[in-house]
């Protein structure tokens, strides 16, 4: 997967803009850039610094730029790493990267910068990861969590399990060597109690794979009720709200989020809702089960009726919803048209009265959205499992020591002792790129952008 | 319009990518900074030095950056300057810029950091919006021509000229000081060499925004001739053959130039051409003429024929063609259809003869283009004018000379003299800023991006 020769990208979103920056990196990084600058002697220069100059075609005057010099090992890939500050024109950057390519350089593959970090120690795999979901986190949450992990947070956690867990790998090993005098260098009762522990560790974090991943993808959610009880209208009051958040944060964006709203940085994504808002009309007809059905999608539902409907059909609605699985939130619509007796019907039955065209009741309805995920009190600086990688690592490292837990006061077993911490051990190193394969790496970084 | 504060944008593209670039100019650039920065003291630090650290909000983490140090004089602006070049996420982005902008930075307008530049005298007003024009610069010939304008060929050339009038300024003016004693300091004749001198200077410069426009903006071409005679399939033919060219020069934006194409590094753009596909059709109503109406929008016309047209008719569609101002080339189709007698009518016409479905005479006709726009020999590393501004500035300083030449032999007129050598110095230094208004620079600088 790696190899020696020296890689170009634009390492800037395409697109016109005041500058551009063209990353190189590998043995030949300076050397080569220094081939098309007129300045100073690139090779002469200490590392961490700047230098104006003209990129020269022969002749030709391609650009008047600025390179950042960064001398392996101080750089990103630890490796000399070059960076070329254009003027951000299409043509010319591409004249630039084209003039490096045939001066020897090669066009970097999507990921291959950090492919680099990472195998030249820069930082483990699980860090490599968060570089990427760094780069899309869109959210207060998301951005913490990818922080936390590429700051190592994740890795350090695994690394002491690791440690401990080879410390006992090798004491059995060495059992084996001594096998027929019958000694116990691995203490059965400190590695059943070293398992326990490991195992309450995984748990949580396999655990805290849910939050993890609600915080990373968002937390999908279906506004269903009966055809005009005003879920559009819901729908636009909460977006509308959000639109002034997201303006704050990430306006350039917001034409893709249409369907999102940020609460408090956590991002609650409302999936489908066409096709629910379709089936919809399918609950009069046909009873609430076949819509029910469609949002099991969802991990959370706001199910909304309207102030003026029957209480009977209301409670027959409430039970079927209290069937399923999903968590909903009960809410009713146009609440100022109730009478006392009808609102002390619905609070009975713990529904929350909003407003949906007035806006009334949207603070509360956020809160209680919070609520039902249970993020609210969530220490992003803790560590949460965000990916699904990790996660299934987690638990065959978990399935490989609950095999060694059950063999652990077997005697003649020492050897499928050993292999099953092995096993565990090649489970946990897969996750912080301990071990890999070229496939494992490939599949990771060929989802990061190129430039990266 | 220069305000002594520290301003602050995205200089890269937005989208998400691996890295962005933020930019403060002024001189609290590097002080706030460091208010947000953990790592070394940027205070203390070198010019064009490269610092790693990270950006926090209190205790949070926003990001691991690099941050690139200018100490004004020795920046783009003349002002310290500091770039933050960070991970490309739009969340980590805007919470950086909001950061700086809560501890006294203000977001930058568009281009003020170009304005800046040319307001502390880094360059002439000309070679600021060049800078413009490089980035929007989409083929060798407008790269070219921007870049020789940025690096100041254009400046320079009208320095000379103003210099040699300011000096038979101060002469007039000092006649005028001795008005009763009528000596002559200025030269009469040397004056009325000199004008012509600088006059055949602005011509050709005046001259060269004809060819210098083409570049920037493209050759406007129309394909016209009856329906079904085969110019969407031309059309296709010719940009089939570009994207070719294209891919390997501008891939990114290939979708929004469909209707260019790059020959030799100009591009013909092909305007309005459904709007000429329509009124083709009314070709055989109504006769040619209200299509070539709107063929004169064109600079050049690619009139089409079938191979199998009736000899009169073709007559006819020439004799129009030829009443027109705009320049056409006249091309028959489906050519390997016609008859040896009908090839020498077509020839003695001077028709080019192709194949648009089987892309045969292509290489011609795109020979032929370049040839009717005259700019296969354009020198590009000469001055040429691109911009409508400049040459309305030339021109108005060619009509103050113009009135100098007029008057020069006039004994009672220095005053006159005076003035209009005055007004002459006025416009040709509005081209280059010596003179200018809030009104000329806001409205140059309010067209380039933020963040230059």
């Amino acid at each position: 997967m790696l190899n020696n020769d020296t890689i170009i990208a634009l390492s800037t979103p395409p697109g016109s803009g005041a500058i551009g920056v063209i990353r190189l990196s590998g043995p030949e990084a300076i050397s080569l850039t220094n081939q098309v600058f007129s300045g100073k002697d690139l090779a002469k220069q200490a590392t961490h610094t700047l230098h104006f100059g003209l990129i020269k075609n022969n002749d030709v005057v391609i650009d008047e730029v600025v390179v950042s010099l960064f001398v392996g090992p101080k750089s990103y890939t630890k490796e000399n790493v070059v960076e070329i500050s254009c003027h951000g024109s299409n043509y010319i950057i591409q004249q630039i990267i084209n003039l490096l390519i045939n001066k020897g350089a090669r066009a970097a593959k999507p990921g291959e910068f950090t492919l680099r970090a990472f195998m030249n120690g820069a930082f483990d795999l699980s860090q490599a990861e968060a570089v990427a979901d760094l780069i899309a986190s869109d959210s207060k949450a998301s951005h913490e969590v990818a922080m936390q992990q590429m700051r190592g947070g994740f890795s350090t956690e695994l690394k002491d399990l690791r440690e401990q867990l080879i410390h006992f790998a090798s004491m059995i090993e060495l059992e084996l060597d001594f096998a027929e005098e019958d000694v116990e260098f691995a203490n059965r009762d400190q590695l059943r109690e070293l398992i326990q522990r490991i195992n309450k560790v995984l748990q949580r974090l396999i655990h805290s794979f849910e939050v993890g991943n609600v915080i990373k993808n968002g937390v999908p959610v279906v506004i269903a009720g009966k055809p005009n009880v005003g879920k559009s209208t819901l729908l636009n009051a909460l977006l509308n709200e959000e639109r002034a958040i997201v303006s704050d944060i990430a306006g350039t964006t917001r034409d893709t989020i249409e369907d999102e709203i940020n609460i408090n940085g956590v991002v609650f994504r409302f999936i489908d809702t066409a096709g629910i808002r379709e089936t919809a009309d399918v609950i009069e007809a046909k009873g609430v089960e076949r819509s029910l059905e469609k949002m099991k999608q969802a991990k959370l539902i706001i199910y909304m009726v309207d102030a003026q409907e029957e209480q009977a059909e209301v409670l027959k609605q409430l039970d079927e919803l209290s069937k399923q699985a999903t968590p909903f939130l009960f809410i009713v619509n146009k609440a100022e048209l109730l009478t006392p007796s009808q609102k002390e019907f619905y609070t009975d039955h713990e529904a929350l009265l909003i407003s949906a065209k007035d806006k009334l009741g949207m603070d509360v309805l956020e809160q209680r959205l919070l609520d039902k995920v249970n993020l609210s009190n969530i220490n992003t600086s803790e560590t949460l499992v965000t990916n699904i990688r990790h996660v299934e690592a987690l638990k065959q490292t978990q399935n490989s020591l609950n095999r060694v837990l059950e063999n652990v006061n077997n005697p003649i077993t020492s050897d499928f002792l050993a292999m099953d911490i092995k096993q565990a051990l090649h489970y946990l190193g897969e996750i912080t790129g301990t071990v890999t394969t070229d496939d494992l790496l490939e599949n990771i970084f060929t989802k990061f952008c190129i430039g990266k």
